[in-house]
């Protein structure tokens, strides 16, 4: 394993991407930045997608991550949102393939279970258990930004015990 | 309207996405070209959609369409077809919108509506159609690329009669 390990976790989505970036040095894990890439729905869809693509691309030029971790979404609101995620997530997928990032996928119930040992854990316990873990003032917000480092922290702590499908 | 408008029809997939080319002069229009880009079932999915987006932007750079049509999908076997195929138009919709090219976009009944003159009508009498519209020998083939040459004529003669969704 190599001496520093930098993760960019991401949670996808269309009005809002989370991102969260992550780093291991020998057995301490530090966080170095996190936010959302918001789209605005009255735009175009193929300009959302372009503006999430070349936020993202921003980012990984940015932080030049070593891996990134992506949580996988099993249920949808309606056909709709699943079309417009999944949409947004073939463009993050793409992104991260032109970079030569590797992708590592986790289920919200492997994410959950990482964070707090319960795998169907609520939002805020998995919050304020990241508060803990990053030693941050105040809980990680907005929910996407906290579900994406929650899933770089699953990714880091997985290492050893890989549970995570590697997409590429 | 223009003298000549060249369409880029494309039936998106995630195994194969169809696209003809197609031109309209005064009032006649002309197949340019058609086929199928194809991805691996064995390959990694960023793999396939980094395929899809490079195999997109070569067929946009060389045959410069001012305007794409592409088919709406509403019905899918099963949820994991719905997210790969919309991880594969994500793509697609990022790769015209970046070469400014316009999307309009139409559903299966208004293609084969616009083709045969009847929005049930099947695979092979659409087919039949297209090889008579194209003065072509052979009914045009796979049925992704036939599918994208119908909605390219779809959007043609559509211009008129505006019926489908301009998404940017």
């Amino acid at each position: 394993m190599p001496a520093c390990v930098r993760v960019l976790g991401i949670d996808p989505g269309f009005g809002a991407v989370g991102y969260g970036v992550v780093e291991m040095r020998s057995s301490r894990i530090d966080l170095v930045s996190y936010g959302a890439i918001r789209t605005e729905p009255q735009e175009p869809i193929p300009d959302r997608l372009l503006k999430i693509h070349d936020r993202l691309e921003e980012l990984l030029l940015e932080f030049r991550p070593d891996e990134s971790a992506v949580e996988e979404l099993f249920f949808f609101r309606n056909v709709t949102t699943a079309i417009q995620v999944s949409e947004a997530r073939g463009v993050i997928l793409l992104a991260m393939r032109r970079h030569e990032v590797p992708i590592f996928e986790y289920t919200p119930h492997q994410v959950k279970l990482a964070v707090t040992g319960y795998g169907r854990a609520e939002k805020g316990q998995v919050q304020r258990t990241l508060k803990t873990f990053f030693r941050m003032e105040v809980n990680p917000r907005p929910d996407d930004a906290a579900d994406a480092l929650a899933v770089a922290w699953c990714h880091l702590t997985s290492r050893k015990f890989p549970g995570g499908v590697r997409k590429a």
